[in-house]
């Protein structure tokens, strides 16, 4: 019997689980004091939801099967689709704009490297139905709001912003032909990952031709949107990440955003805005990413409805606060483990622990009869504050030992006294 | 497009998706304060870990495929496997007893019927490496604990309590060759679901005869452990829920506990104590299940260790309070929403956002810049407290007019008296 998880996928021990607990509550934190609403869907969606036109990656990752009845099923690759779904079925009842949150598990049957297994969970957050890059700037200031809580400082993360206008206002300038653009994306988006000789050659491959290869590079070279807006006087794009950042500016955060027109995000589906967020130096790999989708629910057949929301996946992140020492610290806490003296105060020890707990208390029970110094190292190992024994004489007088674990002092105390104390108290 | 959910799988809109939080935070809570930790593993799994020799129902509802290597997997039909696995992996490090919780989804294709879908989110806790029935006690009185933070009260539940010993006892005292025991327990496990004469017709096909079914009705309707003890003297199992009948009662939650030797369990693995939460009538599905699962983990290749634990999904819980009235009330809350006058005050908006969820507050900002009335109605459905009209005149002078919705009353106050507030001074 294999006793490891599935290649790719993860055990969460409770140490994980509560680290991972820890994140999950930061990103629920944030979102609902912006505003965001949870929602979820099935980890199992219908095949079709992932078929698209254009040559995603993720269409050929997915895990997909037949179910009993013959229904083509995956497990959902990113959330998006589902939550297009959702809102196509209620389209006409639902108070637009929404703003929708979700912590899903996602699975892609890839290729395993640093920080990509095969499922991980993903942070999304949406707003539908709010056009105009007040939706960006709300979505991007959710973004901040996340990191600033899990304790990065604006030198430890930058969001990198593009617009896919901009980079269809460049393919069009230098004349690649409008049946090119899906594909020279595709290319564009993995140019970090290959060498400047492979790019070009990828780029003649799809049909460019040289001089338009060394005109698209040389557009890539520009550092500032001010300086791109010249050669592209008419575009939207720069118009609409000009508006937004000055929203981002008022709002107090503009260190935590920058221009980067090499930013593409591999998905077919984004219409305006896109961004990425990493280290400033990009020395990781993205932490999370988005943008603008307004055509996807029409894809599905329902209206044109703005849309613009992230995927941000739990891997990275942690790798990210490691690194920069920003691991909280989570051992263990408990308030009391009670220790009975031998068998016969197990139902006092039952009994006592179910009082403490009504108070709000959490208790655990050593039941395991050793001998004392066994018993209080074990105790100091579950993290416990405080050991009550339950020693036969005491007992007797309607007393427990308090043994307080850190200071390694103990006292006897009545029970009457103990049940008057309560967690809110203490603190 | 399709855009309903899979067959028997669920969306959770807002409104559902609070009340599953609701839940799990009860789970959670309960969980923490009795000592148990959370883990969880990946909703895939290894098909092998569910292939048992008995003929277990679940073995045939799997969702199973083959990945893109040939590797047979599974949906996890329940969660005990996996956390077999998990405990198996660390045996030697793991300080024991360990007390576990997760809430898993767990898939089952099977016919739909009400409170049952093809997932469900599943609540387990268990107890690994403690012999005795405290361990059964410490299970029983977290399940109760449960019930009683949901509101619910001993004339709304109770937990039916018996022994797979004890049906061994009566199998053997009868005369039941052993090797037909595995099969007369799935058959008594269904026994609520069809006529008592099919039921005596299954017990027959499966190599009973006519005087032994006789027989075995004439045990099942007896309803006291006093009386089935008289007639099996040596039975570990009536010793067992002797023992463990005094802890409960000791700790005072007597009348929340029942026996009943109809009890099964259908899965094959449970080897002592069983047990099922239902209404005192049985008037629903089961609300919960579990029992002690000695051998399991022998079975995949580690040592004997003792282990007790139960599953509790949420969907016939959900139902069950309904019925009583008592589902929570769980509209949604947000303190502010902030309504710029027109598209200038936009970036006011959201740096006054910013600074008010900095202090703790929940803020929704509304852009979409409509009629006040209609904005002062998208405010009040969203639940909002307050709303913060920005007004240009107002602004000028460093003020918003706070409107209270509930009161319907509003008034100016300095930016610098409202960025002074905070919730905790509020409650």
């Amino acid at each position: 019997m294999d006793l490891q998880p599935v290649k790719g996928t993860r055990d969460f021990f409770p140490e994980q689980m509560r680290q991972r607990n820890w994140l999950f509550d930061v990103w629920r934190k944030v979102s609902l004091q912006s505003g965001f609403e949870e929602y979820d869907t099935c980890v199992l969606e219908h095949e079709e939801l992932y078929i698209r036109k254009a040559g995603d990656e993720i269409s050929q990752q997915l895990y997909s099967f037949e179910d009993k009845s013959g229904r083509r099923l995956s497990l959902r690759p990113e959330m998006t689709p589902s939550l297009a779904r959702m809102i196509l079925q209620h389209q006409r009842s639902l108070p637009m704009p929404v703003r929708w949150f979700s912590i899903p598990q996602c699975f892609r049957y890839e290729r395993m490297t640093k920080g990509r297994r095969r499922e991980h969970f993903q942070w999304n957050a949406d707003i539908i139905g709010q056009s105009g890059v007040t939706a960006e700037a709300e979505i991007l200031l959710l973004l901040i709001n996340a990191c600033r809580e899990m304790g990065l400082t604006d030198a430890e993360f930058r969001i990198f912003l593009n617009d896919r206008r901009i980079l269809n206002s460049i393919l069009e300038k230098i004349e690649v032909p409008p049946n090119l653009h899906d594909s020279v994306l595709v290319i564009m988006d993995k140019r970090d990952k290959v060498s400047p000789e492979s790019f070009s050659e990828m780029l003649v491959e799809s049909g460019m031709n040289s001089s338009q290869v060394e005109q698209l590079k040389e557009h890539l070279a520009i550092p500032e949107l001010e300086s791109l807006s010249k050669l592209l006087p008419d575009c939207e794009g720069i118009t609409a990440l000009q508006e937004l950042s000055e929203l981002i500016k008022i709002s107090g955060f503009s260190s935590y955003i920058q221009f980067d027109v090499s930013i593409v995000r591999g998905l077919s589906y984004y219409t305006g805005p896109v961004f990425e967020m990493n280290h400033p130096q990009k020395s990781h790999r993205a932490i999370c990413g988005g943008g603008r989708y307004d055509s996807l629910l029409s894809t599905y057949g329902g209206e044109t409805i703005p849309a613009v929301g992230f995927g941000f996946g739990d891997v990275v992140i942690l790798d990210v606060l490691e690194e920069h020492g920003r691991s909280p610290d989570l051992s263990r806490k408990l308030d009391f483990t009670i220790i009975p003296f031998d068998s016969t105060q197990v139902g006092t020890a039952l009994k006592l622990a179910g009082d403490l707990r009504t108070l709000g208390w959490s208790v655990e029970c050593n039941f395991g009869l050793r001998k004392m110094k066994k018993a209080l190292q074990q105790a100091s190992e579950s993290g416990a504050e405080r050991a009550l024994l339950l020693f036969p004489e005491e007992l007797e007088r309607n007393e427990v030992v308090v043994r307080d674990m850190k200071l390694r002092e103990q006292s006897s105390l009545q029970l009457e006294k103990l049940l008057q104390m309560s967690p809110e108290e203490q603190t």
